[in-house]
Order: C-alpha cells, then structure tokens, then sequence
C-alpha cells in the first residue's frame, strides 16, 4: 500500500469511528432527570423513587431525587428532565409545590424561558378516587407549558397516580410500575430531544 | 267586643306581625360575606375592594375583607359566603392561595364538611391575556366543591379577573365593575341560600 | 257566634292554614331533578339511574332521567336542578356532552341567564383511574358556572365516579352509593334554593 | 490509480456526502405540521392561518390547514407536528372539535399510541376575557398528552388566543403575531424532536 492510499484508509477509518462514536451515543444519550417531590406522608416519596428508578434504567441517564424545597435553580438549569410528584391538597398540588414552581420566578427562570424544551412529567398521590390527582397533574402540567417545557406522559393517562386512602393504602406494585413507567418514558424523550439539539 | 274575640284579634295580630316580619327578613336577608385575598402589587387587593363595594351594595349584607394569612377559622365558619381572590403565578393561584386553602384541613373545615352550602365566588389578576386567570379561578372553585360549598359566577364567564401586565396596566373601570358585579351576586345568592336553610 | 266573628275565624283558620302549608313545604318542598346523560356501554346509564334514585329518596322531589339528545328548552327551564353526566373520552367529556352543551346557545338559555340558580352537579365514568374523570366534572361544572348555576358535589370529590374498565369493570355498589349520594344531596341544595327563592 | 483505490475513494465520497447530508438536513430538518381548526365566524380560520404562516416561516417544514371534519387518519399519521384551534364555546372548546378528538379512537390512534412524541400546540378564540380559553387551549392538551403527545406553548402562556367579542373583535395583529409564533415554535420543536428521533 503506498503513502496515498494509507492516508485515504486512515481518512475513511476516522469517518467510521465518528459515525460509530455517533451511533453509540445515539443509543445511550447522556441525559440528567431530576425528579423533584413533595411528600407529607411518605407516599408520594416512595412514587418519586418508583419514577426515578425507570429512568435509571434508560441507559446514559443519570437521575436525581430531591424535596421541592432543596431544588436550586443550578438543578434545574442543568436537568435536561424534570419530574414533579405533589400530594393532592383540597383536589390541586399542595402549597409546598406551588410555592416551588413560583419560586422559579426569583430564580429568573421565566425570563428568557430558561426552561424551554427540557422536557417535563408528573406524578400525584391522594386519599380518594378522583379526588384531584387529575387536576394536580394537568395544573403542573399547565405551569411546565408556560415555561415552553415539553409536556408528556408515561404509566397513566395524564402521569403516574396513586390512591393512598382507606379504599387502597399505600403504593401497591402496579402504581409503583406507573411510575416506572413515568419515569422511563421522561428519560427516553429527553434523550431524543437532546439528540435533536444536538445537532 | 267580649273576652274571646278579643284573644282571637291579639291571635290575628301577632300572626300578621309574624308574617310581615318575615317578609320584610326576607327582602333584606342578613347575610356575611367574608372576602380573601393575596395581593403582591395591590392589584388583587383594589379588585378585592371591588367585590366588597358590590356585596355591600346588597341590602342586609355584612362584608369583611381580609387577606388570607389574617383569616380564622372563626372567619370561615362565621361567613354565609366567602370570595377568594388570587394574583395569576405561572397559570395557577399563589402557593399564598394555595397554603391558604390547604390550612382548612388543620382549622378542621373538612370533616363533616363544615363549609357545606356557603356560596363560593373567585377573582384574579394576571399580568396577560389567558395567562392563567380562568385556571386560578376554576382550581380555587374545584376546592370549593370539594368542601360542598356553593359555587357559582357573576361579572364575568368564571368570576372577575383583570389583566394588569403592559397590555392592560392597573384596575380599570371595567374591571371594577366586574368585581362590583361578583359581589353583589355572591350576597344575593347568599342571602337566597340563607332564607331557604332558614325554613 | 255573630257574623263579625265568624268572618274573623275564617281569616284566622286561612292564615294558619297558609302559615301551616308553607311549613310542610318546607319540610318537602317539591323540586324537579333532571338527570341528563349519554352512555356508550350502558355505565354511564346505570350511574345515571343510581343519581335519580338518591334524588327521589327526597321528600317532594320528581326526578326524570334522559339521554342528552332528548333534552329539550322546556326540559331545562323547567328543572330546578340538573345533573349531567359523561362517559371519558380521551381526558374530557364525549363530544355528544359537549354538542348538548353548547346546544344552550341555540335554546337561548344563555341570554339573559335563564339557568341562574338552578343547582348543578356531575358525574363521569371512564376505563382506567386519574384518566379524566375528573376534567370531565370539572369542565362540565365550568359550562354550569358560565351560565350562573349554583354548582356542588356529593358523593366523591368534585361528584361521582365510576372507573369501569379491566381493573374494576362495570359499577359496583361503593361507586353506586355514590351515584346515589349525589342525586340526594343535589335535590337537597335544590329545595333550600327554592325555599330561598320564595320568600 | 488502481480499482481498490477508486472503490476506496467513491466509499470515502459517499461517506463525506452522507455526512454532509446529514448535517445539512439539521440545518432544516423536512418536518409536517397540520393545522387543524373549527371556525363558526371565520375568526379561528383566520387565526390558523396565522399559526400556518409561523410554522412555514421554518426552513424545510411543509404545512397543511384542514378544518377537522376533514382531516384523515393519514393526515394525523404523516404529520410530525399537530396544532389545534377551537372557538370556546362555554368555557370549553366546541363539540366539533371535541368530537374530532373522539373520532381518533376509531381511527385507531390510541392503540399503540401512534401519536407518540408528535409535537402538539393549541389555540383559541372567544369573545370575552378569561371566558374560557385557557380550558379551551388545556383540555385539548390534556388530550394530546394522553396519547402521549409532546406539548408545548409559544406566542401566549399556555398557546395563542384572540378575544374577538365587542370589547376586541376580529383578530388584531398583536393577536395574529401570537398565532406566527406558535407556528414558527411548534415546527421547530418538531425539527428537533424528529431529528432526535432521525439518530
């Protein structure tokens, strides 16, 4: 092989690594999911570790869980995924989780839309059958949309929900797999969307 | 004229009184109104004014108004309807607002449904046009039914709201008188309400 | 007895028969309860049936039960309290629910508020749970607030709610009581209502 | 130069032009956006052709406007971006449109969720403030997040709306630029989502 064509072998090998390297990384984009929760009775925490443990299972994710009022705004600007999990107070989320999503005003998330494209889901528990887990869902939902966020769903229709009250205590298997689900989901489409701004 | 006819016309007397009585009560039924609010710039607290002016203007009634950290329990129950009002934080009431309704569970209010059948109204404030007023006037009504009141309209589609951003700066007249007209209507209804338990 | 006195007896016995009359109205006043519906499968049907029997288990309540299509002016106008319901379709009320409301319009209900103070109330059944039985009462319950309604709940949350699909098919005797506890608390604010609206 | 040579040299130029391609395509990603509306007056007519104009104004997108009863399942299928727009009626958006939304059960949709991760936008008209259009504008959300959709807003808080009674009829250009933007932003976010998807 002369000089020329080992340079056109090496050229074409470096195009190949590139495309493969590529590749690779299309199938494990590296993603950040912050799951971030409010919990009175350690329900909707035991949801929120549910979520965050189906987006650890989409490979090149990596997921953090925290209390609504130890997220800083560094945690959310560096998230590329944001999951909110509330109880249902009087059918909405409770005030610790509006008070959160207001915070993000001082933290000067609103200007600019700093928050625009992360994509966002959510997750509620309450006592009772349509009690509200709806309503916390979509008023959460309608806050990640005025922030131009990228709105879906995974497990249940709107998001995960569990039923806590005397008619189901706790979180059983199949709302933990709700979450799961939520969670798995979140961390896929952040994946795509990373990709595609990628580019 | 003997002793028995005499009895007999004291009998149609008092009766009459009776009856006359009533329907002068039931012309200008007493009734309280309590109204609630937060207010960040004094919009919220000028459109609250404005809802008091117009359930004052309501033969009978009694009006406070009062901001919703300073409300008792003493307060809720006390009032035949309450009108809560809300500035607009990212498409939903103020965790303010929210905190508020969710310290009815620890007054009590919701065991037995304590605030059952008083009439519920709602106003909001928001710096834009479909912002986040319908939302903040229909989650605070979706609480309300939740504790059996009453909900109804007056003024405008879902209760009073103005828009106080550039577009639309400060409280105009026609926001006032929407205010006004939610007041009034909250007594009336109030005052009908009150009539009908009274049998 | 002279004639004078026996004119007074008369009088006397009129007024406490009306006085009389009006106390045993209050104790039944009679109220018309209309419970309108579309169904699908037939769930939402037999919901429907278990509203109108809470209602008729008040004293001095008739109760007529009909699908959306067959409702007409004369039916609404002369109820003083309606009950709708809806089957989920897709996170909101059917599109039949919807064309029935926003047939109000053609009635010429919404002129000059022909609905005002007719109490309102909803419910909803849907296959899975928190898949939006809930929007579906609260934005029925949005239209009933436009048109100056007095809305309440009974038996669950914002209403009552059946979840029908593989996870708990068909209406079982808890979401029956509800349906049931609805209807009767409806026909309840209605007759206070028409108490109040007497005087 | 040998035939390895120029095998060697045509594979590294079909590498190159491959890759160039790509790049290319990132710079303006061929995406499909409908646009899909009901109209009683003309005003939300002419408000999607505003949300028309914003998405064609996207390099590579090719759009399409269909009122919803003629829109096909082809037409949902092949689109990778789905704006909605509805007059309200009654605080909700109007039966046409809800049962447009119905009609994707038997179209199949929902099965397999085969409109996961299109990208989907709202918007509204009505002829008075906070009368209904921010429900308008979530409900059909709330439906588009159910089949797993990914929403979004742009131009207005929760998409573009118009009021278009008395007090600001017709479609003013501050309301038609809130229509461009919501075009131009949901054709963008589609280009990247389908680039995601492209890896």
């Amino acid at each position: 092989m002369n000089q020329r064509l080992a340079l056109l072998n090496l050229t074409i090998a470096a195009t190949f690594v590139s495309v493969l390297g590529y590749a690779s990384a299309a199938h494990a984009q590296s993603v950040s999911v912050l799951v971030a929760y409010h919990s009175g009775t350690g329900n909707t925490e035991k949801m929120a570790q549910g979520v965050a443990e189906g987006a650890k299972s989409v490979p090149g994710s990596s997921v953090s869980v925290k209390r609504v009022g130890e997220v800083s705004a560094d945690d959310l600007l560096s998230a590329d995924a944001l999951v909110i999990g509330s109880p249902v107070y009087f059918g909405n989320m409770s005030g610790e989780v509006k008070t959160f999503l207001d915070s993000w005003a001082k933290m000067g998330l609103f200007q600019d839309r700093k928050m625009r494209n992360k994509v966002g889901g959510t997750f509620a528990t309450g006592a009772s059958f349509s009690n509200g887990k709806e309503l916390t869902m979509l008023t959460i939902q309608a806050a990640m949309v005025m922030h131009q966020m990228l709105v879906t769903s995974g497990g249940g229709g709107f998001g995960a929900s569990a039923t806590t009250g005397p008619d189901s205590p706790g979180i059983d298997e199949k709302e933990l797999a709700e979450a799961n689900a939520l969670g798995k989901r979140i961390a896929e489409v952040a994946a795509i969307v990373k990709r595609g701004n990628a580019k």
